[in-house]
C-alpha cells in the first residue's frame, strides 16, 4: 500500500512521517527545494524546523510522480488552494483509491467541504477527512494525540485506520464526514475568539465559557449542514476546539491574541508564514449561519472584529449584552 | 426576598458577595471568628484573602438566626459535611422556600447527589443546583462568568435567576438537575487526570484527548443516571470541565499535577486547606460505574492511582494500552 501526501507544510509533513512508518510514502511539496531539503536532509526547516524526518519518507515536487503510483492519496494543502490542486493531480490518481483530506477550512465563495470538492473532481473515490486535536509539532514531538478518519465506508475508513495510526498515535473512526469537517473547520473561529480573551485578559471562566457557548453555536449550524451531535461532541469537535484554544501554538488563536492586543487584520497576517484557516472560515460561516438562519454570536462578532473593524473589547461587552435565558437557547 | 447562604468557603462566601447586590444576603461560617471579620471586616481571609466583600452582606455563625429568616437558602458546604448541616439546620427552615446547593460531589457511601439528600431531608421544598465553570476568585475580580441553576421547576429557576444574576455573572436555567449535578461532579475525576497531564508534561494534543474522551465517559455515566446529553455538552459540564481543566487555580486539578510530581495522595491532602471534592467523587463514580455497567477507562485509573498506588505515568500508559475502534466506543 503505498501513500502519497500532498502538501508538505507542517501538518501535511508531519502525516507522512507518520504514515511513513507504516508504509511506503512520498511527499509532494510545491517547492523543489523544500522536495529536495526533505529527502536528501531530511529537514523541513521552513515549517518543521528543529525535527528530524524519517529517513524513510520519500519527497518530490513532481505531482504526477507522486500521485501515479499512490493507492492512498492524502491532501494537506490549505482550503485556498485545494480546488486547483486536486484539479492538476486528478489526471493521475489511479482508479478507486481513497482520498483523505487533512484541510481544516471551507471553500469561499462555494461554501463548500474539502470532501465535497473531491467528490467534484474525483467522483467515486472514497473520499475522507483526517481530523481531531493534533498539533504537528507535538506530534513530531513523538507526545500522543488521538484523532480520528471521518468516512461514509467504515470498511475502508478502517482498512486506512492501519495505514495512520501507531503506537502514540491512535486513530479512531467516524461515519459522520459532514461533523468531522465541519468542527475541524469552525473550531477555528472559537480559537480567534478564545486568542482575543486571552489578550484582553478575560480570565478562565470567560474562555471556559467561550468555548462551551462557541461548541454550541459550532453544533447548531454543523447539525443545520447534516453533521451528528456525538461528533461535535468527540474528537473532530470538541477535542479539536479545545486543543487549538488551550495550545500556545495554534495560529487562529495566535490571530486572535494579535487582534485582541489592537493590531489590524492586515498587519496579522502579513507578519505570519502560515495559513491562519480561520480567518476565511469566518467569512463563510457568517453566510452560512444566515444561509441556514442558525444563531451564532461569537462567530458573528468575530466576523465583525476581522471584517467591519470592531474591536475586541466590543465584541466582549457585545457578546454579554445578550439575554441569558434556557442553556438550550441561543444566547 | 432574603436570602441565607450557608458555608462561607471561597465559593459559598463568592456567591453570597454576588446575591448580596441584589438582595438582603446573610452569609453562615461554621467558625464565629470568620463571621465576626465577613460581618465586621468585610474580608474572609481564610479562604478569599485580599478581596473585601459588600459592606451590605450579613454574616452569622448562628444557623437558626442564618436560616429562619430566609426566602431562599443555598447550600455551599463540602459534600461529606453536606448531610449534617442540612440535618441542623431543617428544623428552621421556612415552609415551601427553594433551596439551592453549591456543592460539588456526590455523598459517599449513599452514592447520592445534593439535590436527592436534600429531597430526603427537606421533602416538599424544590431543589436546585447552581453549577457552572465559576473559579470564585475571578468572580471576586470582577471577571464575567457564565452559571447554570439546574431545578425541574423552570417557574421557580427564572426567579432564582434575578436573585443570582448580575451584570458580569449570566446565570442561564436547565430543567435537568441530575445532569447538572452529576456533570459537576464528575468533572472534578477529569480535572485529577489533566492535572497529571500536566505534571507528565505530555502536550496539548493529550490534555485535549483526555478532557474530549473524559466529557464522553462523564456524559456515558451521566445518562445512565438519567441526566440529558445537552446538559454534559453545556455549562454544567463540558463548562465546568473546561475551567477546572485549564485553571490553575483548580484543587483538584492541583491534586492530579501533586500526584503526578510523585506525592502520595496523603501527602496531597495534608498540604491542601481546601476539600478536593474530586478524590472522593472518584471512589464514588468507580462504584457508580460497574453498577451501572459503564466503561470508564479514565476514572478507572485515577482510582487506581488515588486508591492503589498505580503512578501517574502507568495510568497514562494504561490509557493508551486500549483499543481504538468507532469514535462512539469507549475505547
Amino acid at each position: 500500500m503505498r501513500v502519497a501526501v500532498i502538501g508538505a507544510g507542517s501538518w501535511g509533513t508531519a502525516v507522512a512521517s507518520l504514515v511513513s512508518r507504516n508504509a511506503p510514502t512520498v511527499l509532494w511539496a510545491r517547492s523543489a527545494e523544500v522536495a529536495q531539503e526533505i529527502a536528501e536532509e531530511h529537514q523541513n526547516r521552513r515549517y518543521l524546523a528543529g525535527f528530524e524526518l524519517p529517513r524513510t519518507l520519500g519527497a518530490t515536487a513532481d505531482l504526477e510522480r507522486a500521485v501515479r503510483g499512490a493507492d492512498v492519496l492524502v491532501i494537506g494543502v490549505p482550503s485556498h488552494g485545494f480546488r486547483d490542486t486536486v484539479a492538476q493531480l486528478a489526471p493521475y490518481v489511479r482508479p478507486w483509491i481513497p482520498v483523505v483530506s487533512l484541510t481544516k477550512g471551507l471553500e469561499q465563495g462555494s461554501m463548500l467541504r474539502m470532501t465535497q470538492i473531491l467528490g467534484e473532481l474525483l467522483p467515486g473515490h472514497p473520499a475522507g477527512v483526517l481530523t481531531g486535536p493534533n498539533l504537528a509539532k507535538e506530534i513530531m514531538s513523538g507526545q500522543a494525540a488521538a484523532s480520528v478518519i471521518g468516512m461514509e465506508d467504515l470498511v475502508v475508513a478502517e482498512a486506512l485506520q492501519r495505514v495512520f495510526a501507531s503506537g502514540l498515535f491512535r486513530v479512531y473512526t467516524n461515519h459522520d464526514v459532514v461533523g468531522c469537517e465541519v468542527g475541524g473547520a469552525l473550531k477555528n473561529v472559537i480559537a480567534i475568539a478564545t486568542g482575543m480573551a486571552e489578550a484582553l485578559s478575560v480570565g478562565d471562566n470567560t474562555r471556559a465559557m467561550v468555548m462551551t457557548r462557541g461548541l454550541a453555536e459550532l453544533t447548531r449550524l454543523g447539525l443545520a449542514l447534516g453533521g451528528e451531535l456525538a461528533t461535535f461532541a468527540g474528537l473532530a469537535g470538541l477535542g479539536d476546539l479545545l486543543a487549538t484554544c488551550i495550545s500556545p501554538h495554534s495560529r487562529n488563536r495566535h490571530v486572535g491574541e494579535q487582534l485582541g492586543r489592537g493590531k489590524t487584520l492586515d498587519e496579522v497576517i502579513a507578519a505570519m508564514r502560515m495559513v491562519a484557516e480561520g480567518v476565511k472560515t469566518t467569512a463563510v460561516v457568517d453566510e452560512l449561519a444566515r444561509k441556514h438562519g442558525v444563531e451564532m454570536p461569537i462567530a458573528e462578532e468575530m466576523y465583525a472584529v476581522l471584517y467591519r473593524g470592531r474591536s475586541a473589547a466590543e465584541a466582549y461587552r457585545g457578546l454579554r449584552r445578550r439575554k441569558t435565558g434556557h442553556e438550550r437557547d441561543s444566547g
